[in-house]
């Protein structure tokens, strides 16, 4: 871990520095004093612009949550076929999780007994349960199979997406990766790998 | 955690033991000790079986390993087209996962510098290079979609598969559900979720 030295701290900044201990030390793991040495300000100038840990971490875990959820508003996932729908949200979800890298990955790595966290937790759930919707509703137009359990396809597909914070690490030339990891995966969970035959 | 009294240990009990404790606390965060009372013997009486705690997570992991890599000599994986060695190599290798779920967890898990961790996430690349293989060979013989990049394509399946160690729990009816699941991570991967065009 480096320690920065900064003569002013944003909320911004200081956030970004607490989402990279949170998720090198876990959550619980992490005190204001290892907060303190990796922004390299005082406790004390923390306190000026957080009540604590757990603001903190309701923050970051807000920019995710803000970030996939609002995916679910966008013209692509509320037009057209639920097929289609559920074919642009799972590719924006790639592109989200990918620009929002820190922030998801801290909000997949959230377990516990804070109010923060069982709020962050609940409201995952709750994307999840709007993407099986989706699923569903595609199957019941017959575009999706119909013999797949879609609750275990849904805890795949995201078991697949999620599996990016393990081990994607962002190149220099971000956008055009970006968007082949999310058509990667939209081919991989709809169409599949095999040739057409 | 619950602490188990025994009068006898086998080396095999207290494996499951270790590795159970492994798993909730993470390999780096137990200790002779913490093992010592979930297994309610004494240290000394760990030590009659093994060297350490280190050759527990040898054995562990190795049970784990095992298990996947007996997978690419089974007359499934050996003869036939490509696509249908990956495919059988995929669907067993869930199997694999489901029956020896928390050794493999253990193995996903680990992460760090120890001779035996290196050693393990060595064997377990290589087990994720033997299946790319295969997808590449299948790619070849025109059988799966060559505008896929395949390094990216197996990260994201092992990325689904490895995510049931996170969500998956057995059930009762074991059999049935293992094979279930295999099937749709098949389905899902090779086939897609669209119906036939």
């Amino acid at each position: 871990m480096t320690t920065a030295k900064r003569d002013t701290y944003t909320p911004e900044t200081l956030l970004s520095v607490a989402v990279r201990v949170f998720n090198e030390r876990g959550y619980d793991g992490t005190s204001m004093e290892h907060l303190s040495k990796a922004a390299g300000i005082s406790k004390s100038s923390i306190y000026h612009h957080v009540a604590g840990k757990e603001e903190l971490l309701r923050r970051a875990v807000s920019r995710a949550l803000d970030g996939l959820f609002g995916i679910l508003d966008e013209p692509g996932a509320v037009r057209g076929r639920a097929v289609e729908r559920v074919e642009y949200v799972t590719r924006r979800t790639v592109e989200v999780l990918i620009a929002e890298l820190p922030y998801v990955t801290l909000l997949l790595r959230v377990r516990g007994n804070t109010t923060t966290e069982r709020w962050a937790m609940e409201r995952r759930r709750e994307f999840d349960h709007r993407v099986a919707e989706l699923l569903k509703a595609a199957v019941a137009d017959g575009d999706l199979r119909a013999d797949v359990d879609i609750r275990l396809a849904t805890r795949l597909l995201f078991g697949m997406v999620n599996s990016l914070v393990e081990w994607y690490r962002p190149h220099p030339d971000g956008d055009a990766e970006r968007a082949q990891v999310a058509d990667t995966v939209v081919h991989l969970a709809f169409d599949g790998l095999r040739t057409a035959l």
